[in-house]
């Protein structure tokens, strides 16, 4: 199946391995006219790196991002922009001597079974170094919605059962900075320093955590996502459930609304002083009926703890079906709790998702 | 926007307003030659009837689905099958005092902004009597699983709180009955009655409940779901999201994977006695790298309590903004907890997945 | 493959057999607000139906196009429209002697090897009955045209090798007009009584004809149509060849161009007197790049004779694999010039992929 | 609108402006296992290169195709293909004083309509040299159709009017090569001649000519193409009309069918000394309802004579709206007969949608 694109009228397609010549995305759909420069590109890029802080996996090349097609005169044409990162440190000798071992929660075995043929090296396309392209289109899409007035801020709300207040949802600028100033994308400091004491105690272990990223979308007009298969929480839970190492989504209340009764839960309508319907609380969300509702959008993704991990594995050989330990090689990068470096790729997958609802949004009216 | 469709290959268009004349599915790709009946669908389309148990709404009528389209001798021809269910109980004259009044919890809200124009007839498309066609497509669907040995079971897993233990996942048609005969849909016989305490309770009270609701996919292939963007799990957590209600889904370990270790959640490769590799957990749920394993597949959904209530809530008028008070007529339907009816076509809509996840994968190798 | 759907952002999806219990249409994407009405829709299928004039098969019945849903109060909502037309005249028994023989320059064949089962009476899916659909949805196309100004006017060009000049394209309503007063929809009366004569003679024979359809498109803005794979004629003659017994699709120039020279062809651009800018000639046919240039669009079908002619054909059985004698049934309906009742077919295509244009117009600036 | 990708499950998108830095594809859907180098595709490449005879335009540059991701081991895994082209032949510096008039048969002027931007140096998205990118997708596409023996030969069947007999279809490599042998890729020696004649006739002029490309597809399985809107005609059809400077389609019989009765047109059906069912006659051009028959597949696509000339023509300038006198920059590359490098082109867009059918067919029956 043609399964590497994401979105309708906004779509992007990605292709590459982890430890190919290199990854790309070619985004089609994007209105002509809006300004774009790689080092916007390479800004977003920059926050999904290896080795931003000591907190996450010590790689050192720095992903560059080159804009090959689409834009002219500093605009985009109507034409489709792809964009190439070319992978520099792809040593992958290392990985030879457990190519055939079945690796625990990685995907080596599904790819292998499904196809018949799996490039090993570093993941190939299973790896989330896929994700940088993701995040490189995330920033055109970040700028088409700045230029409707749409923002959207991506933090850390738990990790390893840390968690935070909800932060105020006043400014998002605000709420964007402290999140920026936190190595690990967590906008309270007391708690960045609570979580950052148990990702060294578990990286000593050579374990690894999980953790959950919270999303509020500011400033969306009333109206975006469509009614029934194409809601706009729908094709979020789709977004986000398409990271690797996601194992859950919820919007507004959740899963906690479950434990909630009806009258505690639906959110009264009132008027606000500008006189702009809204409602009193939002345990919603930001949707009714899967179309947002211009109250802040806002939805959490549960990341599993990093399947890479220093501690030896039960596994077997994927073709003796030999019982085998599993260990990666000395030396191996380890980046005990990936949720961190995915902030930054979940706010660029609610901007394709938020473009895409925008772009339709248009022909819902005569 | 084109919203009403589902799938890609097993392609399913759903139409028609609560209170129109008529409410039907389009379903388009299924394969030719797969006998189904009338009978069948009905059968299914009976699990979700209002009125089924007293603890659901006490709607009266029974939806009868008609074959018009697609069916020749008693088999598909590869032709779409047009699916009809005709509307009988559809007195819409209640609901003109209050159709300017925003409901609070419902899309009238958000379809008026969207459309300038709203159904308010019963909630028109917005409706959950959409999800009827959901569950006649997937009628179809799940013969077409049969056909390939794949076995959904879909319960209620937790209402109010008040949850069942992991059930039994050794037989799928004993999950099955056990379901089947509780008038809730959950397997635990001594839950099933602590809940109809709860929901008869708060039914007094005017007032709702939400709840989860678990499936388990059976005997699927290795191989189902795609690379990246169409994930096995991406795509059932559109398909879940789409549904009414509904604030959350997670695959496996889910939200708890967040608060386990690397060490923990990784699940070991091992080899039965048949000579199969298997794992030996299964807090992946069922996919890695977004593709089945061959593991059962478990995932569970969360559904908000019902929105309609008897008790009167704050609102505002659509047009004048002034503050209203929202009543349900007298004499409303009042179903204390959607969440049960919604288990048939949580099933259903597991099922639309996994058929075009399986007719996909026929294209993965030369 | 889900193959019964047309379009993008204005979706159709037809369904039904030409002998089951009905046929109908949903048409997904329709911009709320549209007025439409039963009445608007059943006077473009009667100018597609049978019997209109002596000219066409004798087939008594009138087709009843039924609105089950997407209108409210007499205007579309965004909901999907379904439209359904039940079969009335079915008889299907006179196929049964021949339903074991290939029809010559029909899909029997192809389909029984497809699909293993096919459902003989009257052509099941593969009949033109399926058509009558299209008219349908192309009724709500052309009136969400005529709200943005569009016009088209499809028409007789040639029957058996007898032309019509290229017709004056200053009124649009007067070529419409002319169009409609003649019984066999050929704006030239002259040309239109030759052909009739025509018809005449080869009905005695038993036997049938082939034609020419030219469609004109007036007061297109310029910018419809998307570049390289979505090209505005690229979706036309899509549209042009879905339709049964067509075997040809030209635009402007068409063929003709072959076999001229870069210097004749190149239509020039000059400012009319109102300061917009045209070009001089319109061999393009309207469009430049795949999108069109606001001159008018002109494009030709080709219609093979029809298929079912009342002469004994050489065939074969298609189990026994013995040579047998085609014929079809005493009083079978025998229209020896498909192509007439096709002009509102072709029409009717041509709105679906100029509002499918149109809305994805939108998109393409910010 | 998202309009740079061709195909469902073998899908294709393109990107690149003729001067920028690259142009590439993206072939996401090609199934695992399959053996493809950059050398089988840069053969293809050669082909279509501008200076393969001195027939066409004289650019000198050698397009070099390079895979950047999707094979391992020299064989496709299931991941998507990127294939780049870096430009090298990029002066556009010429254009500069040419870049606001409105060229005659080219689409600046609709680009800059539809998108308020254009990127004038070359024609940049515009451009034929796009169609680089379908050869070498196509290049992927004949080795997986080769896989399962079909074969496909394009070829000038008629240039200026000078057109080939019918050729023998017995057998298709004899064809092939016959083709590749002529400078021009037509079959017939004599023929080639009188056109390389014309050619060169008109080249003196500073004028163009254009042409027929008649299209072979050999050993199609039966049962290729959906019906209704997926026939194949249909799809090839929108494959043809997406290439630059096409003007019509036909397949089979084509327009000549119009002035055919349905005795003669009628294909009678047979069987062959093997045992297979056959048509006598082949009017059909290899479909029955869209769906291929087993018989040859043939059809002809129209293009028009290029649209660069070197005789001044007569435009208007795109802001001012003045009068003025187009004029391509000396020196500029003129290739007198597009058609002929589009030979390869063609023969790339059946191959797309003939793998696309196929891997469609796969879900046809139970």
């Amino acid at each position: 199946m043609a399964s590497n694109s994401f979105g309708t009228l906004f779509r992007i397609t990605t292709w590459g391995e982890s430890h190919g010549k290199a990854i790309g995305v070619v985004i089609d759909g994007c209105p002509a006219g809006l300004p774009i420069s790689e080092d916007e590109i390479n800004a977003e890029l920059s926050l999904r790196q290896p080795g931003r802080t000591e907190y996450v996996t010590p790689r050192s090349e720095k992903d560059h991002a080159e804009i090959l097609a689409g834009v002219f005169e500093g605009k985009t044409t109507g034409a489709p922009l792809s964009i190439v990162i070319f992978n520099r440190d792809a040593d992958s000798s290392k990985y030879e001597p457990i190519k055939d071992l079945l690796r625990p929660g990685h995907a080596n075995f599904t790819y292998l079974e499904k196809y018949g043929i799996f490039d090993y090296r570093g993941g190939g396309r299973s790896s989330a170094r896929e994700t940088a392209c993701r995040v490189a289109a995330g920033a055109v899409a970040k700028k088409l919605l700045a230029h409707h007035g749409i923002q959207i801020v991506s933090y850390i709300q738990e990790i390893a059962g840390i968690a935070i207040e909800q932060p105020n949802l006043n400014s998002p600028d605000h709420l964007k900075n402290a999140t920026l100033q936190s190595p690990i994308f967590c906008p309270d400091s007391h708690t960045t320093q609570k979580i950052i004491a148990k990702i060294e105690e578990v990286k000593k272990e050579g374990d690894s955590l999980g953790g959950i990223i919270e999303t509020v979308g500011f400033y969306l007009p009333i109206g975006l996502g469509d009614p029934v298969y194409e809601k706009l929480e729908a094709n979020l839970a789709k977004a986000m459930l398409s990271l690797p190492a996601t194992k859950g989504f919820e919007i507004g209340s959740g899963f906690a609304a479950t434990r909630m009764k009806g009258s505690e839960h639906n959110d009264g309508f009132t008027v606000d002083d500008a006189g702009k319907i809204i409602t009193e609380t939002n345990f919603a969300g930001g949707t009714l009926g899967g179309i947002s509702t211009g109250m802040p959008l806002i939805f959490r993704v549960a990341f599993k703890p990093t399947s890479s991990i220093m501690k030896p594995q039960k596994t077997v050989h994927a073709h003796q079906k030999t019982p085998e330990e599993f260990k990666l090689p000395e030396g191996s990068r380890h980046d005990p709790c990936v949720t961190i470096r995915a902030v930054p790729i979940v706010e660029a997958m609610t901007a394709l998702v938020l473009v895409d609802s925008l772009l339709m949004h248009h022909s819902s009216r005569l």
